[in-house]
């Protein structure tokens, strides 16, 4: 591509709107631009990368024995009604009717339609197993969408459902994917790691996030230092320590008026906050649950949410049912005579000794309470991990980090085959339901995630595999017959080799092309300037400062080096 | 691709909601299956054939130098409004509310899209031309989807966009698109006859369809016999003789009580309907227009919205309207003292004479009207064309074909830069409007057309060129060893040439494979079966009864040969 007939659309300020280093980046460097809220057009520079992308998750997929499909993004709403989930999906489902007031979703996932398609197609045990994918669009109309392309309302995401006849089965189609995961992250450049994540509430039996450690993720993933557990915040196993033993006291009741914070009771009691214990109370669904954590811990909604057989619905309990149930006001809710439908104590509280709770009785707290002597309810891990906790794999020291989900793999068993009557006729004549495992990359988060990886202050630093093009041929100065003959030579003969290259032919000065080759992060640039004269050329690695002045004629073996060693087939 | 692994979903039925070959077969294949009305998804083996069509339309648009680009389906309603088309469009056009009550619509066509791209990154006459192209999901929620992907909801279009400086730039730009789109039907195996379209309604400047010959088609296209005119019907121009000349008698008013059809006043007067003049009364928008053509021709509505300035409402007047504007009821409509704000009649009427025509008074016609004489208007033409005119470059006979439209290029000039302010830097420093054209092609439509050129009772005759697999190898006995080895290393022998192959391990008998395999059209079969003991195997192209047998050793020659006389690449 002669950069004079491109359409490069490079800005030099940073745009005002844009946190993230990426999504930075993707707006400085052209790649794409805001159509509205969540809603980005791709430039031709950006959509190049794009496609790479999928097309090196199309490989490997392929390669996997997956077979590619393409379905619809409209769906009507009686699949969903079947499933179940049409009333149940909230405001991130943008809905819509057509002209004769049915009425349709635009795909936020495809569970339902690929159950409908495996139920019309899919008979007997001798068809299994079967994996189909899609690169395809979809629609999430998120409340807050953000960094870009990070978290968007249009965006395409590869969605894989595997059908298999039983779960050794479907054991081995996750692992396939678990393994085609691991190299398309790699093949992308991207450091990723594929961590535990809960899979109870959408009924699953298994499931691992692939993530990418970034400063900026919206995840928070527990990581061991010494051995391989990785989780993620959801999912992470809280291991409770035992308290240092002491006697049992008697429980006292002390008057704490305007006392209603942790803080409050801390600067109160004049004690830290592992003496206290905190109730706090949810409504799930129609229930009321009330979860006792220490003072300085924080509730793992999803932990509860499974401890109580999931909900649709889940959120704090409002002032009014607050309460109702605590026969007090806010602040002085403790787990003695509380009336929920769920008591949740947390291992760590069943552990302590002689702690302080709110009383359920307004302006009083109760001192020196003990679990199983003046309460009970279900004990379990019901809390976050924090950093001080250890692995609950090996012992060791736990790391939070931030991460990036770019994939998400998961054995959903028989969820729609049940419900959608997705069955097939097995060996013994058995009519049985499908056991599926569904599997998902965000392709443009993909992009945002090797972005965020691959950057300095100057630009992209793409890795070879997914660069928009391989190669920047910049003549120094156009006029200079000699530089540009060399230059289009160069250009040529790479092309020709099959290298996507991209000849800087604009009348700008060499500083300009620089810094918009830097921006848009091509991995290698040939500079043909003054040089020359000498049969010499400058030869630059994006990812490095070091500028190598080579012979023209060794160019091309260069760049075949480069290839070779980032793996990638010329 | 081992059948044994493959989602084969072939049907022996002939499924009852289609009518047209290609719909059947696309069924029957298992290409696609419906999801709702007008919406399907695509299964493996129809998604190869769909891809293969983008790949073709791919490279012949890079090679005119047009520039890959992606846009959202999801677009605010602002950019419609600010080009008027938000109120104007109909209820094709799917509109959904987001959760913040913004109004989005999915795109059913992107020229505001382009135009808000145009005037985001296009400043001055250096980056001109430029051509953007996209290929991707459109949606029209069309009245009456039909025919399978020919007239479906949700569909895939590569469109494009191009940009100039001044309107010669605007022509070269088109004619790249001419010729680009001629070698893309070629390529796709569908031969395909550039016609004049209308595009006086959009307001552009010129436009031309691609339009596929099929009895099936939804459109009607006007062909000469002798020279290269054509031209669909909206805009075939018709060339009306001049009559007989005749001596003007007087006109006289006849009660003709109860004679309102054309039917009815040719026994009533016992003469044909060339003597008829009839009048149509139509609403556009506000105004009313009649229009008065010969009482055996068509109304051509096209050529009367044109010749009205355009109009975004057109239809036939109700009844209060029509007794308003001729003071009498339906059926005695004439344009003498009409009341309409527009009266226009056809050539060929003011060419007549002493012709019958309505009264504007119930139970009277006129006899003895003629043109100038008794009534004005104004003159053109306003009717279909008919077999019987002549055409009109040559004056050769008309032939009049269906045909199935599967691409049109369009000179939009300034109607949108100019509402959207598009503007860039001339030479001499003065901002003007972007000089536009639009350039579309139906890929699932494409698909469509190929099948309706290219089938047989037994099924689809793909065109190696866009066909799901390239060659299927059948072991006639797969329990014959010798059969099975053979077939395998035939299988593994072509596909490591890069030929797409499937062998068809299946256990079911030869019959059903053939069948199979000719309902699926992949253009090179290979039997392997008793006859390899001699080193023989059988040869045979869908699209030949000839069964050749040749030695299993000169099977890779002969697949090569096919692919350099298809003119595909390997």
């Amino acid at each position: 591509m002669r950069m004079s007939n491109m359409l490069v659309t490079t800005l030099r300020e940073v745009p005002a709107e844009a946190e993230l280093p990426s999504h930075k980046l993707m707006l400085r460097s052209g790649m794409m631009r805001k159509m509205a809220s969540g809603i980005y057009n791709f430039m031709p520079l950006g959509l190049r990368s794009l496609k790479k992308i999928e097309n090196v998750v199309r490989e490997e997929m392929d390669r996997a024995g997956a077979q590619e499909f393409l379905a619809s993004a409209l769906i009507p709403s009686e699949l969903w009604q079947e499933s179940g989930r049409w009333d149940v999906f909230g405001p991130e489902m943008f809905r819509l009717n057509d002209r004769n007031e049915r009425q349709f979703c635009l795909g936020p996932t495809h569970e339902e339609v690929f159950t409908d398609i495996a139920r019309g197609v899919i008979k007997s045990y001798k068809q299994l197993p079967l994996n189909l994918y899609q690169i395809q669009t979809k629609y999430r109309d998120e409340r807050r969408p953000r960094f870009g392309v990070m978290r968007s309302r249009e965006f395409i995401m590869k969605d894989a459902y595997s059908f298999d006849k039983d779960y050794e089965g479907l054991d081995e189609s996750y692992n396939k994917m678990y393994d085609a995961y691991t190299k398309i992250f790699a093949r992308c450049g991207v450091e990723c790691s594929a961590v535990e994540a809960d899979s109870g509430a959408i009924g699953g039996t298994g499931s691992a996030e692939f993530m990418v450690k970034s400063e900026f993720g919206e995840d928070e993933v527990v990581f061991c230092d010494s051995c391989n557990y990785a989780a993620n915040m959801e999912k992470a196993i809280a291991i409770s320590e035992p308290s240092q033993k002491e006697e049992l006291k008697d429980m006292e009741k002390t008057a704490t008026p305007e006392v209603k914070t942790i803080e409050e009771l801390i600067k109160f009691f004049n004690i830290g906050p592992n003496k206290f214990a905190k109730t706090l109370v949810y409504k799930a669904d129609n229930k009321v649950v009330a979860v006792v954590v220490r003072g300085d811990r924080e509730v793992n909604e999803v932990k509860v949410i499974n401890a109580v057989g999931g909900a649709v619905e889940f959120e704090m309990a409002d002032e009014k049912t607050v309460r109702k149930v605590t026969s007090a006001e806010i602040g002085f809710a403790g787990p003695i005579g509380i009336k929920a439908d769920f008591v949740l104590v947390d291992n760590e509280v069943a552990n302590m000794y002689n702690f302080i709770v709110g009383a359920n009785d307004t302006g009083y707290h109760l001192v020196n309470v003990n679990y199983g002597r003046d309460f009970e309810g279900t004990v379990g891990d019901f809390r976050n991990v924090t950093s001080e906790d250890k692995c609950p794999k090996c012992g060791g020291k736990l790391t939070i980090a931030r991460g990036i989900e770019v994939g998400h793999i998961f054995k959903l068993g028989t969820k729609y085959s049940e419900s959608m009557g997705a069955v097939f006729s097995d060996e013994d004549g058995k009519v049985k339901p499908l056991i599926m495992g569904c599997y998902g990359i965000g392709v443009n988060r993909t992009m945002a995630a090797i972005i965020e990886q691959h950057h300095d202050e100057d630009g992209i630093v793409w890795p070879l595999s997914v660069a928009p093009y391989h190669v920047i041929v910049i003549p120094a100065v156009i006029k200079n017959e000699e530089q540009m003959k060399a230059a289009e030579e160069l250009y040529n003969g790479l092309k020709d080799l099959g290298v996507e290259v991209v000849l800087d032919d604009r009348k700008e000065r060499a500083g300009v092309k620089f810094k918009d080759a830097d921006l848009m992060g091509i991995p290698i640039r040939v500079t043909v300037g003054k040089l020359i004269s000498e049969g010499k050329v400058e030869f630059k690695l994006r990812s490095s400062e070091e500028v190598e002045e080579i012979d023209l004629s060794s160019v091309i073996n260069k760049v075949k080096e480069q290839f070779e060693k980032e793996e990638i087939k010329l």
